[in-house]
């Protein structure tokens, strides 16, 4: 990946959710549905933009420490999208411990890669710690993730909070205060205009 | 580590030293050795601050693929900078891989951790996957660093460049633009103004 060009791989993570819901004047889950049409928003530009991978945090094995309410809206919100890409022109992998009983059910199919298309991958009841387990039977249970270029995040956190920690070693990192389901296509525009102008070295 | 508080451990990316030699029209592998002095402000100005413990970018095994002067450059400027704060009140330890002859001849003691007071963990000829490949027998690599609060990084690169992925996973990531030889002490009385700034969550 040289310097000037459109990023392959960009991750994608949407926080701010709950932020966004409290300001509205709503309950911290309600949030989450409001983060649904977003996705499929930023998907369709995309693929339009040429991009060959993304990958987006779901939701994580840390955050289903949270209410029982939240954890309810936001596994919903991870199904219902799933649904919604699953029928879009996308290879769909969903990323996380299906063996445990925050998995959603329905979604067991997507650990294996379905469609095709632009790849997706969506981590659902992912942990680096679950992720990084994997090397010691010879490969990271993240395996078929590439390496990103671009990591977006909304909601301001300047972190990547566990996100994929081994592909995300040498990716530029781009923050947006915005809360995620005030999303705007301009956003990751901005994002790509900003990629361009990084100079890219990896350590050479 | 909650919010409103001081980091316990921070990390810094040293970066633009090349960028800045060649500013003030000096040959790239110059600017290492102006790098030093600012290190051991910086240590002095951490130890004031009450961290606990200091991870730095000394260099990479990407890094030995450059230029023979670069690498005699930046490896003289570790060594020198390590036989200066072995002196200072800290507890030192080095972190890479000495098996190789990239290693610098005089730094195996620090492969132990030397010394008390503030810990300073210093990279040298240190690899993300040099680190990672320690889980296949157990454990990584840098398994006595402990995970950072923050990291900061200078040279403008929002990006972490392979440095220490699984500490890094929750850690505040904040950037200055100056290159690294023009480090200022204020530089770091904002980073960790920022610091408080932000809300940690961890996932929860």
């Amino acid at each position: 990946m040289g310097r000037n060009s459109t990023p392959g791989h960009v991750g994608f993570i949407p926080d701010g959710n709950r932020r966004w819901a409290m300001s509205k004047g709503l309950s911290k889950e309600q949030g989450y549905a409001y983060g649904i049409d977003p996705g499929l928003m930023l998907i369709e530009q995309c693929i339009e933009s040429g991009i060959v991978e993304v990958s987006i945090y779901g939701f994580t094995q840390d955050n289903t420490k949270r209410s029982h309410a939240q954890k309810i809206a936001f596994t919903d919100a991870c199904v219902a999208f799933a649904s919604e890409i699953s029928r879009r022109k996308v290879a769909l992998l969903v990323v996380g411990d299906e063996t445990s009983a925050q998995f959603p059910e329905g979604l067991e199919v997507y650990r294996t890669r379905q469609g095709s298309g632009m790849k997706v991958n969506l981590l659902v009841n992912y942990g680096w710690e679950w992720d990084l387990g994997g090397l010691k039977n010879g490969g990271l249970r993240s395996s078929e993730v590439s390496r990103m270029d671009l990591i977006v995040r909304w909601g301001g956190g300047r972190r990547l909070s566990g996100f994929l920690p081994v592909q995300s070693v040498y990716a530029d990192f781009y923050v947006r205060d915005e809360y995620w389901p005030d999303f705007k296509p301009r956003h990751f525009d901005q994002a790509l205009s900003w990629f361009k102008r990084q100079d890219r070295t990896f350590g050479g």
